[in-house]
């Protein structure tokens, strides 16, 4: 799973997989069939929480996660009834108040965790939880409190923090509990020199999703260094192994851990982030960077069935999200074969898979593992 | 929206769009991405509304509109509850009563609406309003009266019309009033050189559909010579324009209105007409006049995005509408590109938009449009 892997052909370029030189995942294109996945619908930009639960099987339209429950679960952080949680964003904003960096500068882990500190000994009520760089698990506590409060990160700068609103009548005390902590924070925040505010995005409380296990009779194991992402696993009932630092370690854990799970997720996350900085050549790079991986990847995990593809595209001429297709390629002795000898989206285009809601990549991933019985007589 | 663009290939010729020479449509399917669009299912054959509806949004198997409704919408006839409308078609009977032309020569507009004053002398009971050449919209007065009976037109010559029948015991009132009707209006066109005669098809009633505007927050614009489209656009909420009597007056209409609406609907009738009379070369001519037209209509609306595809198929060898997928292309600046530099069902095969139904345009072009929030966090 290459986090953000699709991109946007233009009169200028190719996509960055288009562009990127991947001899090892063209081996595997070459070797196997490719195709493209879209992740929730025709025209829909996925969350990560969308893009990745289709993959796995669930449909997104019917199974609905807030960032502020993927968060948790990815931090190991146990929601109790009642609470909301929220991801937070580390922000600079400017003497208007205005949101300048959305990222606080891409601060760095150490600086984070003691402004993170800092918050936790100034707000009562609220727990705050580091996650990596800029971003924070901020859970509120009270007496049924009601998710259904608005996001206050504007996603834009220029203009300043949005007001957290009710969406539904239920949630007006939740919002204005949520409007009172912020004042407390932007007081705790003032003197801070980058990180002087924080946006909140994706309030929601505590969920139960049926368990990846139950529902397809695999042993699941993920292998992932963001928090969120193996907090997604977690939710699911995947096993979480380490948590690893690097692809290197990641390598490592699918090694000693192959034999304990039936279907490994491996996630690779420095594509989506290059392309959210609209770095086009740092996406390239990273997705050569996993692609030198591969073979250690493949040795270490003597995969029977290789799926290679993207939660959703992360364009960098965008610097977000989008709707476009991910590429997809399927490597297995049964998998048949296409004409397309290179991994990305335009000769995926022309692919064995064709184009597909991303929802229809396990059944024939467990169709190539022999996991799937014949319907009917 | 070019009506009836989609094409059949034979062992003789490519489809009509192929054959055209269409260098302003090719140059924006080189600069964008293409597709092809199945407007109801597999294997289904649209009429008009349906595969417009789709288009627009709408699942035409939930939303079903009749022709009645359709070209009384069109013409601003209000129907009123328990009024039944159905489209008539004057037609050529011979002797013995068998339909010669289901569409009477293609008769002028206005010998046509000299036909229609005198039907509405008379036979009391029955308003008859003339839309274009052949097609009169008749409204059935009456109380409670009931949709559900069968089309009069045997969609074929040299057998003569149907008998109306209550296709529910509930309509057989309304058959019986329809039959007692059209006796009426046999004796007075009698006597016509080549209206003898009127096939209907169609009936239907009021019907409330769900604003375009409420359900896309845009603001949407119809910019079309024929009634019939201008009425599915006034069901849906759009503003209608004009009406125009050609392209050159659309072109000048977009220009003035550009600014009032969000998404503007053009639609060009000739090819489908064309395709009807079973005249290729008319059609390849059609489908070229409005290419011809395309750099002052772009000129003109000053898009963001742009679609071109059509409703349907209606393949000149067949002579009538037909299920066959339409040709697709879109031209926004984050659409993406593919490899495909020419517009036409054999190139946009291998387009970046792949096969999809119809009903998956709209959400396309309002991401294009930068109108669709990102789904999940």
């Amino acid at each position: 799973m290459i986090d953000g892997l699709g991109g946007l052909a233009d009169a200028e370029h190719g996509t960055e997989l288009e562009e990127a030189a991947t001899p090892n995942l063209d081996r595997l294109a070459a070797e196997g069939v490719t195709g493209l996945l879209e992740p929730v619908g025709p025209g829909i930009t996925p969350g990560s929480g969308p893009g990745h639960l289709a993959l796995f099987g669930y449909d997104p339209l019917r199974f609905v996660l807030g960032r502020g429950a993927l968060s948790a679960a990815g931090l190991g952080v146990e929601l109790r009834p009642g609470d909301v949680a929220a991801r937070g964003n580390l922000a600079t904003l400017d003497p208007s108040g205005a949101v300048v960096d959305r990222r606080a500068g891409r601060i760095a882990d150490e600086e984070a965790r003691q402004v993170v500190d800092e918050l936790a000994e100034a707000v009562p009520g609220v727990e705050f939880h580091h996650e990596k760089g800029h971003r924070v698990l901020v859970v509120f506590h009270g007496e049924g409190l009601d998710p259904r409060v608005s996001d206050t990160d504007p996603q834009a700068t220029g203009v300043p923090p949005l007001e957290p609103r009710a969406l539904d009548p239920a949630a007006e005390p939740t919002a204005r509990l949520v409007q009172e902590r912020l004042r407390r924070i932007a007081e705790a925040l003032e003197h801070e020199p980058s990180a002087n505010g924080l946006l909140l995005r994706g309030f929601d409380s505590h969920r139960e999703l049926p368990s990846f296990r139950d529902r397809t009779g695999m042993r699941a194991a993920a292998d992932a260094v963001y928090p969120m992402y193996r907090g997604i696993a977690r939710l699911l009932g995947f096993d979480v192994l380490g948590p690893p630092a690097d692809l290197d370690e990641q390598g490592r854990l699918l090694e000693k851990h192959r034999d304990e799970a039936d279907f490994l997720f491996v996630h690779h996350k420095g594509a989506d982030a290059a392309g959210e900085d609209g770095d086009r050549a740092a996406k390239i790079a990273e997705i050569e960077r996993l692609d030198r991986a591969i073979p250690d990847l493949v040795a270490a995990a003597e995969p029977g069935v290789i799926a290679v593809t993207g939660d959703h595209a992360t364009p960098s001429q965008m610097a977000a999200h989008s709707w476009h297709p991910v590429p997809l390629l399927v490597h297995a002795p049964r998998c048949g074969r296409d004409d397309v000898d290179r991994f990305g989206e335009r000769w995926s285009r022309g692919g064995g898979l064709g184009l597909r809601p991303s929802l229809h990549l396990l059944p024939i991933l467990m169709a190539n593992a022999g996991r799937l019985a014949k319907y009917g007589a």
